[in-house]
C-alpha cells in the first residue's frame, strides 16, 4: 500500500467533504482536526486532534504526506515557510495564502495584477475614512480575520467604527479598509482549480445569493450571465490564481455591476481551498471541487468541469428547530427523491451551517423551489 | 448527535463504497472489518475487527444501531434471528437471506413464484446429474459458497464432478444443483431496492460483461434492450424482491435468451446487497446503489434513480502490473479527465478487483473505449 498521504488542516466540514474523492482515488487522508467530535473528524480515521497554530502538531501531521493543504488559512506563514524548505509540498504556500489571509495585501496585489476591484483604500485615521466615504456609503473591513459577514459595517461615517480604528491603532484588532459600496446587480463566484505544474480548470460561473452576509444558495450557472461577464469572471478568477501562484482551489466572489457595455464584475473576496459557492459540484458536475481540490495539490491534472445538468441549486441549511437535522431525512426523501443532501454533522445552532441540499433540474424555477423546500425541512420548518 | 447508526458486516471494497453516501446523510457507519487493514477499514472511523462468525463481535456491533445490514451473507442465520428477537431491525432479514445463500433453496423459491428460470435440478447422484444432462452440457454448482465462477463447472458427463459430487455425500461439502446451459445471447443485470415498508425503486437494466466467470463491464442502460424484455427483468427483480421479502439493495443477474417473440430473460443468480452490476449507478444516476441501500435499510424513502448521463459504461480493474494502481492517477487523468476512478485500497493480486472506473458519455462507443482505457492503466497496461 504506496497510497499518497494528503494532510489537512482543519476539521470542519470542507476536509469532511474532501472524504469521498479521497475514498475514490484511494488517497489517504490525515486530518488535523479542532476536537475530536469535529465534522472531519467523524469521518476521516486518521485525524490527530490539534490546533492549527501548534507547531508541534503540524509537523507531525506532514510526516510522509505528500502533500499539506488546508481548509482555512489560519496557519502562521513562517511554520508553512519551514515545512517548505523542510521538502513539504504546501498547497497553496504561504505566499499565495496571504492574500487570501490579509483584505489589504489582496486588494494591493489585485490591483497591481489589473483585475477590477471596487474602488478601496486602506484606512488609518478616521479624517482617512470620512474623506474616502465624503457623506456617502461606504463598507468599512477589518483586514484579517472576517467571514460569514462578520468584520464587516457599512457605515456613513467614521462614528460607526470607532472601536474598529481604536483596536486597529494600538495595535489590539486588524488594520481597516474601507470600499465602495458596489451598486451590484447581484453575486457571483468563479471557482477555478490550479496545480503546480500551472494547469488550471474553472467550473461555470455562478449566482450566489447572500442572507445578512451568508451565502443562502448557489445558482449553477449563474442564470443569464452574458457570455462576455462570464469571460470576465473567468479571466479574472484565472488571473489571481496565476498571478498569487494558487494552488489548489480559489473561490472569486464577484459583483456583478452594471457597465457601458452590458455588466461587468468586480472581486469581493477571495478563499484559497473549497468554497461553500462550489458546494454543487459534488452532484452538478463531472469533478467535485474537492475532488479537484486533490488531484491540484498531488499535482495530478485536473478533472472535466462540465456539469452533468442543465441546473443545479444549491440551498444551504442554516440552523435548525430540530435536535439533528437527520430527523427530517424521511420528510425530505417523501418529499422530493431526487433532492441530494449533505448533512455536516454539526451540532445545531442558530444560523450555523448545518448542511446543504443540491437539485438538479432541467428546469430553473423548479430547481429552486425544490431545493429549498428541502433545505426547510431539514431546518425544521414546513417546505414553502 | 442523535445520528443513526446503520452496522455492517464485512469490510471490503462494498462497505467501503456506503462511506460517501452515509457521510451525506450524517448517518454514522459501524462496520465489522475481516483486519484493520481491509478496504473499509482503511476509511470508516467505527471499524471493530472480527469474524461474521462470531456472535459476540455481531451483537457488540448491533449495540444501538438502527439497522444491521451486509456486503456479504455469511452470518449464521440462527444469529440473525436472535438479534431480530432483541429487538434489531435486520436488513435483509434471514428468511430472504437464506435464498442468497443456498442456490437450491433460491431455485425452489424462484419456481414457486413463477419467476423464469433455467431448467434446473438438485443433484444427489451421479446418475441424476447424467439423467440430467441427456449427453449435453450442463451447468453443475455448489449450492452454497460459489462467487465470481468458483464452485461452477460446466460439464457433459459426472465425471467432471466426482469430488463434488462425493464431498456433497459424506456432507464436508455443500449439496449440488445443475441448470441448463442458456444459450444466451447476453448478461444483464436489475437492480433494485425495497424498504420494508414495501416502496421499490429499480435503475435501468444493465448489460454485464463476464470473462471467465468474472464482471468485467457493465454497460448501463444496455444496449438495444427490446422495452417488453426490459420490462421482463424489472418485474423479475421486483417479483423477487417482494417474494422473498429482501430490504436492500438486490441484483438479480439475467441471461437475455431468444424467445419466441424477442427475447426473454431468465435468472441466473441473485445477490441482496450492493452488486458489481450498480457501481456505474455512482458516477451516473441520481441515487447510488449504496445510497439506496442505507435509505432501503433505514426504511427511508428510495431516491431517484434515473441515469444523470446517457451511457454509463464501468469497466473492473482486475489485478494490476503496477505497485498500487494509485500509481496510475496521473496517466489516467492526463488520458481522460472525464473518467471517474474508484479505487479499493487493497493490495494487488491477480485478477482481484482493485477498483473501476466509470464513464459517462452521449456516445456508446466513446464511453465503452475510455473506460476500458483507463481501466487498462490502472491495470498498468497501456491504454488500447
Amino acid at each position: 500500500m504506496t497510497a499518497p498521504v494528503v494532510a489537512v488542516v482543519g476539521g470542519g466540514q470542507l476536509a469532511r467533504m474532501m472524504t469521498p474523492a479521497a475514498t475514490a482515488l484511494g488517497l489517504h487522508l490525515r486530518v488535523l482536526v479542532e476536537s475530536a467530535t469535529s465534522s472531519a473528524a467523524q469521518v476521516v480515521v486518521d485525524a490527530p486532534v490539534g490546533a492549527a497554530s501548534d507547531a508541534d502538531a503540524i509537523r507531525a501531521l506532514v510526516a510522509g504526506a505528500a502533500a499539506l493543504t488546508f481548509e482555512h488559512e489560519h496557519v502562521p506563514n513562517a511554520l508553512l515557510d519551514e515545512l517548505v524548505a523542510a521538502g513539504t509540498p504546501v498547497r497553496p504556500a504561504a505566499h499565495a495564502l496571504r492574500h487570501a489571509q490579509d483584505k489589504i495585501v489582496m486588494r494591493e496585489r489585485l490591483t497591481e495584477l489589473g483585475v477590477p476591484c471596487p474602488r478601496w483604500s486602506r484606512v488609518t485615521s478616521a479624517a482617512d475614512l470620512d474623506a474616502f466615504l465624503a457623506g456617502g456609503e461606504g463598507v468599512v473591513k477589518t483586514a484579517r480575520g472576517g467571514y460569514d459577514g462578520k468584520g464587516v459595517r457599512v457605515v456613513r461615517s467614521s462614528d460607526e467604527v470607532t472601536d474598529w480604528l481604536a483596536a486597529a491603532a494600538d495595535g489590539t484588532g486588524a488594520p481597516l479598509l474601507v470600499e465602495e459600496k458596489v451598486p451590484f446587480v447581484r453575486e457571483l463566484a468563479a471557482l477555478v482549480a490550479r496545480r503546480p505544474s500551472g494547469e488550471v480548470a474553472t467550473w461555470p460561473v455562478v449566482e450566489s445569493v447572500q442572507v445578512g452576509g451568508v451565502c443562502s444558495e448557489v445558482v449553477a450557472p449563474a442564470p443569464g450571465l452574458d457570455p462576455a461577464t462570464q469571460a470576465a469572471a473567468r479571466d479574472a478568477a484565472v488571473a489571481i490564481a496565476e498571478g498569487l501562484d494558487v494552488t489548489g482551489v480559489l473561490a472569486v466572489e464577484l459583483f456583478e455591476v452594471p457597465g457601458p457595455d452590458g455588466t461587468r464584475v468586480l472581486v469581493n473576496e477571495l478563499a484559497m481551498r473549497p468554497h461553500n459557492s462550489g458546494h454543487w459540484t459534488i452532484d452538478g458536475a463531472v469533478t467535485s471541487q474537492f475532488e479537484q481540490h486533490l488531484r491540484a495539490v498531488l499535482d495530478l491534472p485536473l478533472g472535466a468541469t462540465e456539469p452533468t445538468a442543465r441546473w443545479t441549486v444549491m440551498a444551504n441549511v442554516l440552523g435548525s428547530a430540530l435536535d439533528d437535522p437527520t430527523d427530517a431525512l424521511a420528510a425530505v426523501g417523501a418529499l422530493d427523491p431526487g433532492a441530494k443532501v449533505q448533512l455536516y454533522g454539526k451540532e445545531v445552532r442558530a444560523g450555523r451551517k448545518l448542511g446543504h441540499v443540491n437539485v438538479s433540474d432541467d428546469d430553473l424555477d423548479r430547481a429552486r423551489s425544490r431545493a429549498r423546500a428541502a433545505a426547510a425541512l431539514l431546518r425544521g420548518e414546513p417546505a414553502p
